[in-house]
């Protein structure tokens, strides 16, 4: 029997990668990347505005002709592949990133009159100019719809969909006028791939709605007009061009047109996925379950759970997101996440420089910090750099470092870092478990987890679980592949079900991250005092003594050196 | 007429400055430095016990003669000098730096047997060796002499007297059995100097004894027997080995011994004066006055102020000392401290080497820092890096940057540390006036007033009040020469009076450090919240909703970029 393989493209914040996926077993036969043309690092920013990040439409489509047909070329070395197996495509994206389209679904940036406009092109995830709006949508919601609020963490994000739509709106009058609809960037990829060209046919994805549009099948969809109206007339205008129902992953958003089957050198007609965010598809390609909670861990961290529909799930306050389907279909997609995870590391290590740019490499603060024993360093970090995004869902909130002495090195700062991202950690589990969900695994993916091993020790003993890591390198684009493979189905080479396609195309590495008892419990009293100080400065009006937070860190310091 | 001198000795942590000042202006003819010999730059260690910290008295001995030579070699250039026209010698020393000594006030580490036991060497002011002793100390002393902390902030510190005495009479019986007394460092060199074999003969300055040794005559001077007894009998031993009173600097200890006269090549028995702490004479180098504050700036920093002893004065809760008489006769010497200053801005630059070693420097840091403006960086730190002097008097609390972000730099950070000691600095300042004492004038010395003018620019404005600096850069050993103007007397060529021998022989610079007004204002922003994080981690029991500080921090950031 000859193979059968699938496509997951992934597009990331600085560039897109296509991966060729062997639908029998998940091997990756080839992968080509390709960073976006325009911008610094592929986001156009805007000197006098540090909160602008925006994408050009036409990178999103040089990049993907560019990194299949490099994926394509990889594959040559594997003796039995033919494009003419590949049986279907996935796409996962960042997001929120909603862009304006025309009636025909054509992203306004693509017409000449809008080209260098960056209102006209795709709002990035990051883009936080629309904090305000996102202020108004929840006070709003709060006193009209407060259902809404309770599936987002009770605070809607300036990262998101309307917030975008809305800040648009009043900035860019021109623009709001000319988009007939907005596009999601996840669903405009499988619309543009697949041809569609009626608004009302391009299907949209239950993940990018569900998360950041407020859209929830118990309330009718998307929001009311007249909620949406009573913040701006537009939304209710942008309202009334969205459809009545949203889409699973596990359904095909159309099939690859003739245009683009020639353009990628692929066959005509294979089903495209619909599109879904980069960390819900990556937890498809680390093995996503019920009991699972996958990390994807990179410059920031997505955490990913699915709860069966079967059992009742209570809201969760401050997570991000609680939505049906959103990753696998019969599931409640879970999202939570750290604003700032990879960043905070970066930053230690680009921006302070400590020791120079020689002896400051994350390489050489690991090795060092990796000999440290938990808590003697007396240290204790916030990992708030980039705001609190679960479970305080708070984005001026700011970092920390405490317990500094006159002794404190960087490589202790480095890991008290480290240390404050895996606490983070832990109080989303804890919520999580608070709320009936219970955490039973751990898959770490991503490129923290596949680099830094004392990271995923600090981790496995601050969560006191194994954690288990990710097989792929490229879980997102893995996961797109998974979902192709669903949708292209059984009778084409694929799978009925997404149990089925997980088993088969991902797993975890040998090597498992197993908790050491005694530095377990050490995290524990050190996690005690993290919470005290997270919620002294992160819960509003929260009144507490915390005087006992110094002399304690110095107390486990005095046990752990003594021990 | 010709000239006539005094030679101050001023001895620091790591090397003694002999300086000879011309009596009439205070001008400096001759200066020379010697390092102490032993240890790592003069400071004995141990390194299974980071606490501990003594000198070798021989290195003291050496020293004055090295200095001293060294010094009147330099006044070969000054024409009409002659040492037969010095006309006393004044002593200042780190402290509590107690020594234990033989019947004939000999140091036992000049005598063979304990010439090597750190135990039997000088205890310097810095070793932390008797923490628990300064617990017990102040718990015994809550119980029976509460009189005796409400002198001294509430607290006894391990840095003192009495409690470095407890720990050697547990650690080291052989070395407190052998000693007959303990003498302070200040007291022991002029005891030296002028030949004193007599222990009942030496004379003990009221600074060491009443900020450091609970002296004070309104109990009868030492504390009494009963109350040491109670801690050891050790203790109520050495009481016994005290004399009933202390003395001022305007006294003279002795008058300058044959053997020293000849090893120094000065006039055989002109009169040494009384010794007293670094600080305290160096408040006098600087000008001290009634309504002066003198800032000693260094590693660490100490306050200095004095107050009538005609008007009444309340304890201080907090302050590290009050004492009749301790800086100038006829008044009230006030203490208080920050237990790292420069100390704090050297980690940074030495062990975290922001940038590598090349960018890193303090000249490099403190030019980027002097272009931000306040409130821009939306850092705010806790100068608690070596635990707090005044007024919390905790050594166990420890430093803080808040604030952080992505996008916080060194040159931030190293502003926000500056800032962090002026806002130490400003809790002093208000405690002093909240309880009588008026601060009417700032004058700062030490090498940091002498060579940060962005550090200086930022006490201004966060004093909200001018900043004088002294003339001399040797504040503390003109200090020192000044005390042996005023103990020579007139008769010799001095003065009668501290009053006009300070007004004769120090200054400030003619460059004043006025606060911007719009500065002063942010920073009173910015200060409220640094009271607030203050409080909320250093006072035992504070109960405190801090929820506000990183938004307000945000919020300034904002106003100042705006502006």
């Amino acid at each position: 029997m000859s193979g059968k393989y699938t496509i997951g493209l992934d597009f990331g914040t600085n560039s897109v990668r296509a991966l060729v996926v062997d639908v029998r077993d998940g091997h990756e036969l080839g992968e080509g990347v390709s960073q976006y043309a325009r911008g610094n690092h592929g986001v156009i920013l805007d000197g006098n505005d540090p909160h602008l990040a925006r994408q050009h439409p036409a990178d999103y489509l040089a990049g993907i002709v560019a990194s299949v047909s490099l994926a394509l070329k990889q594959t040559t070395s594997a003796k039995q592949f033919s494009a003419k197996d590949v049986i279907g495509i996935g796409v996962d994206t960042t997001g929120s990133t909603p862009l304006p389209v025309d009636a025909s679904g054509r992203a306004l940036a693509l017409l000449p009159k809008f080209e260098s406009n960056p209102n006209g092109m795709a709002w990035l995830w990051k883009d936080h100019t629309s904090h305000q709006e996102a202020e108004d949508i929840t006070s709003a919601a709060a006193k009209m719809r407060p259902q809404f609020l309770a599936k987002c963490g009770g605070r809607y994000s300036s990262e998101w969909f309307w917030a975008k739509i809305l800040h648009c709106a009043k900035v860019a009058p021109e623009v709001s006028a000319a988009a007939a609809s907005w596009v999601e960037f996840a669903d405009w990829v499988p619309a543009v791939l697949s041809g569609t060209t009626d608004l009302g046919r391009l299907r949209r994805g239950v993940c990018a709605a569900g998360h950041k549009a407020f859209y929830n099948a118990s309330w009718g969809g998307y929001p009311d007009e007249q909620f949406l109206g009573a913040l701006h007339p537009e939304l209710a205008r942008i309202r009334r061009s969205l459809p009545d129902r949203a889409y699973t992953v596990g359904e095909a958003a159309g099939a690859l047109s003739a245009e683009w089957a020639s353009k990628l050198g692929l066959p005509e007609g294979i089903p495209i996925a619909v599109g879904a965010f980069d960390a819900h598809l990556g937890a498809v390609g680390a093995g996503i379950g019920p009991g699972a909670l996958v990390k994807v861990m990179g410059t920031s961290t997505c955490d990913i759970m699915v709860s069966q529909m079967s059992k009742s799930l209570a809201d969760v306050p401050g997570l991000c997101g609680i939505v049906c389907e959103s990753v696998l279909p019969g599931y409640f997609g879970l999202e939570a996440g750290q604003s700032a995870v990879g960043d905070i590391f970066n930053w230690f290590v680009n921006s302070i420089q400590p020791g120079g740019a020689n002896v400051g490499t994350h390489e050489a603060l690991t090795s060092q910090a990796e000999r440290l024993k938990p808590g003697q360093s007396g240290l204790l970090s916030l990992d708030w750099h980039n705001g609190n995004r679960t479970i305080l869902v708070d984005q001026r909130l700011t970092g920390m470092v405490l317990g500094l002495t006159l002794h404190s090195t960087p490589a202790e700062i480095y890991r008290a870092l480290v240390e404050a991202t895996a606490f983070g950690s832990r109080v989303i589990v804890e919520r999580l478990e608070e709320y009936g969900v219970p955490v039973e695994r751990v898959i770490n993916c991503g490129g923290i987890a596949a680099r830094n091993p004392m990271v995923m020790q600090i981790y496995a003993d601050v969560l006191n679980r194994p954690i288990a890591i990710a097989r792929s390198l490229q879980t997102c684009a893995l996961g797109s592949a998974i979902a192709a493979a669903v949708v292209a189905g059984k009778e084409r080479g694929g799978y009925s079900d997404f149990a089925s396609a997980i088993t088969a195309m991902s797993g975890v590495q040998p090597r498992i991250f197993k908790p050491d008892p005694n530095h377990a419990s050490i995290y524990q009293r050190l996690f005690r005092l993290y919470r005290q100080v997270h919620d002294a400065f992160g819960i509003a009006g929260h009144k507490a003594d915390i005087s006992n937070v110094m002399k304690d860190l110095l107390a486990i310091r005095d046990d752990v050196v003594r021990a």
